[in-house]
């Protein structure tokens, strides 16, 4: 089984790193994504109910932790989701009375990735935070760099802040190692979450459909996501 | 019905606060609970993981909020209740390394209470929030005199701040005033409420068993935990 993982992996990112024409991929993406930013007030909106969609996870997975440390980490995590779902808030209301009112329109949407992201047991739904913040927080802050400067500047520095994601490697590697049996479950749920979480990524872009030749333009960004989150996985000792 | 209620509620209030013995019931309960108040240790374990118990009650209730304004609102709730419970923690990690190992003898009673106390719908649960929070933050106040002066002032001052539950009343006068049938619903929950958190606190208390004489002693304290409690529903227009 792990075997199996293991080459599925190397075939994967072999074919997703590699890049396309001359360009180095760091540079296609930043120059494509500052393209293919939405609105202002779409990211924000978008950002902001994603981050409150993590606490929810986060908080969830309090309820069903194993141990009142493990409950104790869960609550330093949710704290610090909820406080940048605040800080977004807190930049939609620089410029715009509701932040309620910007959030609306991708309610339903992110409430059912949220829904089919949730697991069936606590390792799930902390593997899921882990990779959904993981991934989404690199998705935006990439994406960033399409927004006005000094919104993008406090944006990126709200979305930086990776000290949950470390907290969340050391629970789950604990985990594992207690429970080598987790591993190959936790691979391929990651593998489920990688697809839906690519899925609300895309659709936050300005460019809600394109054409054959423009939609293969988006592959380089989603090959640098993907490789990020391979390397993410790679810290757990789970094959991405 | 709520005529019954009203009547009721009179009667369990006069009965209540009438003073026993000269003394004003502030100057018996505050010399009641000084006396009453369990080590340092044993608050704090306490008074900690009933926060984060608080917490994940809101954090259930923004998951069923009926609108984004209102689950917006929890959010804000939500992480003034654990940002008590971190400063709890904070307080404990003073003196001691490991707040788990505090909160850890007091876990599966609070967490049983947890339970019980999550009601059927949000309405409830948003009631359980402002209930509980209420009644126990009072009641950690007063009992903050029986420590050692510096941690009673923090502690004090950490348990004071009820901007949390302006944010519920106004959230709950909004739901009653459009559902006006919720009121004898919420209000015969509120009472139900009432009994399992007045329980959950006198077992915080240092003395678990008292004799018949001396357990009335414990009377007053109940008595303007009550009171207060009364006055909280009253700004609701609910009885108590």
């Amino acid at each position: 089984m792990a075997n199996w993982f293991q080459r599925a992996t190397r075939r994967t990112v072999s074919a997703a790193v590699r890049p396309r024409h001359d360009h180095s991929p760091a540079v296609v993406n930043r120059v494509q994504l500052g393209e293919l930013s939405p609105t202002l007030d779409a990211y924000l909106g978008q950002a902001a109910y994603l981050q409150l969609s993590l606490f929810q996870t986060l908080g969830a997975a309090m309820a069903t932790a194993p141990t009142i440390d493990a409950k104790e980490v869960l609550s330093r995590v949710a704290a610090m989701s909820l406080a940048k779902h605040h800080a977004l808030v807190a930049e939609i209301e620089r410029r715009e009375p509701s932040a309620v009112r910007l959030m609306e329109p991708y309610t339903e949407r992110i409430d059912a990735f949220h829904r089919i992201t949730q697991g069936n047991d606590w390792y799930e739904l902390l593997t899921t935070g882990y990779v959904v913040s993981g991934i989404l927080n690199d998705f935006f802050i990439r994406l960033a760099a399409g927004l006005p400067p000094e919104a993008a500047a406090r944006v990126t520095a709200v979305l930086s802040d990776d000290a949950g994601l470390e907290l969340i490697v050391a629970e789950l590697r604990a985990a594992i190692d207690a429970h080598p049996a987790l591993a190959s479950r936790l691979a391929l749920w990651g593998r489920r979450l990688v697809g839906d979480t690519l899925l609300i990524a895309r659709s936050a872009l300005a460019v809600p459909e394109l054409s054959g030749p423009d939609e293969a333009r988006l592959e380089p960004i989603f090959t640098e996501l993907i490789a990020a989150h391979t390397r993410r996985m790679d810290v757990l000792g789970l094959t991405a």
